[in-house]
């Protein structure tokens, strides 16, 4: 009684999760494809030296990385659509994935949307993005080695991710809004005790400024109306997260901050649905744990629709 | 308080897991050690083509894999220790490595001791591994297109892999050694249906035999003692998986076949100990997935450093 099915395993979102879980799945036998509105890659494509992806002893561009993972995908089968989804139907055995352009019958879905830094929304943060403006002190920190650097934000992953830049910088400034740190009290302490750490209160970035790479930042504090500028080499702008989960949001368990809660095999509570990368709940988030959920994403959706065979 | 610490981070292991996580923590800024007993790069190392490493998109050996993980492990300053370690006392903030030439006090302990399938132990076995005798149906499978293989086993992996294998075989035996498999009904009953299944019941392999390659195995029949031979492309063998627990095996929690049990950021229950890679409880033990645990345990031992920073 099988159905007609376009393909065994529809991926949403060609970045490093879905791109890996797309060699697993096709490598694994698996009628393939990825969907991806815009450049396959993923957020990585704007990283110009990704240092700490295992494996890469030299540095390479993120763009590069992406596209080895594209060309590998392809190599064993997998069908790239450049076609922006307009909604998903997870009914157990009877998946449908409707594009602007097209729908498809699939036996399984693997979520890999990713998820977005939010911007500040100021004039040169685009600009300097990769030139200075960093997102990721994971990623970044290690090349401001001696520099002044600055954070933005007051939460928990601010100001830890400012304690780790004093590892490498000889100065950190902590840019916040507000006159006190959200972050717990015993991160908040840390901060107060690092020499080099020094916070900025009650403060937002009005601009980045510079030539080539970041020189500055135009600052504005809200209590003094006071404008003034501050020089740095790099700053790290951490004032949260948004996962892309639209598609499901309403269907499965989020954490508080909206990420997808899966089980160690990637699945979440609809049959059929996994999720990987940046959008899924996690402790980090870097192309090597992306891409490691989303093989392990692969790995289950084909145990499930193998399982599930004579259903479809 | 400071005590006299060695290392910020001892990292137990070489493979893929440990490797990538001394690429995180010691571009992470801790100073960074990974003790190796035998050659760095692991399991993997006797791997003559990966194909699904995210990113390598032409095949890499094994070899040349964890050797480019090394050199990166190096380059952002990791020692690299060839001493097999004799114990590791875990007291919460006076971690003690002893290897067979010296005692290291470090603040935290990344195990990533990795596991081995358990072998047959039978003549010609390790002359035909990599040259038709596998371990691992996800990472070889592909490469038995059209062929005849066996599956030695009657367990859940031994039957789901060699279901996996007939979506690349054209034939797929299994052979048992008892008279009724100990696979869930669910599978045994997929293996049953599967017209490119055939069960060999009874039987054991006594020898691998062949030229370059594999061309036949032995097999003895423990009911009628006949023995016979069976013509052959490759030969997966799941016959267990043994994890490299003993260092810690007393005081972590483990599940029933000896993996570690972690957390999300992959800690146990003893503060400061980390494990990554094969040796811990998982869905999927690949490359990828043990390089994704080493970057998460580092980062999390670098936070887990930096909170207990006054009490060393």
């Amino acid at each position: 009684m099988e159905n007609k099915m376009d393909f065994d395993v529809a991926i949403i979102g060609g970045g490093p999760a879905g791109l890996a879980a797309a060699v697993y799945a096709a490598r694994g036998g698996m009628k393939t494809v990825i969907f991806e509105k815009a450049l396959v890659g993923g957020q990585i494509t704007t990283t110009a030296d990704v240092e700490n992806y295992p494996g890469f002893e030299d540095n390479m561009s993120g763009f590069d990385i992406a596209d080895k993972m594209r060309m590998q995908a392809e190599k064993f089968g997998t069908e790239i659509k450049q076609e922006n989804i307009k909604s998903i139907k997870l009914d157990h055995l009877n998946k449908l994935v409707e594009t602007d352009s097209n729908k498809y019958n699939v036996k399984s879905v693997i979520l890999a949307t990713g998820a977005n830094p939010r911007k500040l929304g100021v004039q040169g943060e685009a600009k300097y993005t990769g030139r200075g403006v960093s997102y990721c002190a994971t990623c970044d920190g290690a090349l401001y080695r001696d520099k002044t650097v600055a954070v933005v934000g007051g939460g928990d992953s601010a100001v830890e991710e400012a304690i780790f830049l004093t590892k490498f910088a000889k100065k950190v400034y902590i840019i916040h809004r507000r006159d006190e740190l959200r972050a717990v009290k015993l991160i908040r302490q840390r901060a107060f005790e690092n020499d080099k750490i020094e916070i900025i209160w009650d403060s937002i970035v009005k601009e980045v400024k510079g030539g080539d790479f970041i020189e500055k930042v135009e600052l504005y504090n809200k209590k003094t109306k006071e404008i003034s500028e501050l020089e740095l080499d790099g700053i790290f702008i951490y004032v949260g997260i948004i996962p892309n989960n639209e598609l499901v949001k309403s269907v499965v368990d989020l954490d508080e901050q909206g990420f997808i809660l899966t089980d160690e095999t990637m699945g979440t509570k609809i049959p059929g649905l996994y999720a990987a990368g940046d959008v899924v709940h996690k402790v980090l988030r870097q192309v090597v744990t992306a891409a490691s959920d989303g093989a392990t994403a692969a790995f289950s959706a084909e145990k499930w629709t193998e399982e599930n065979k004579d259903k479809f």
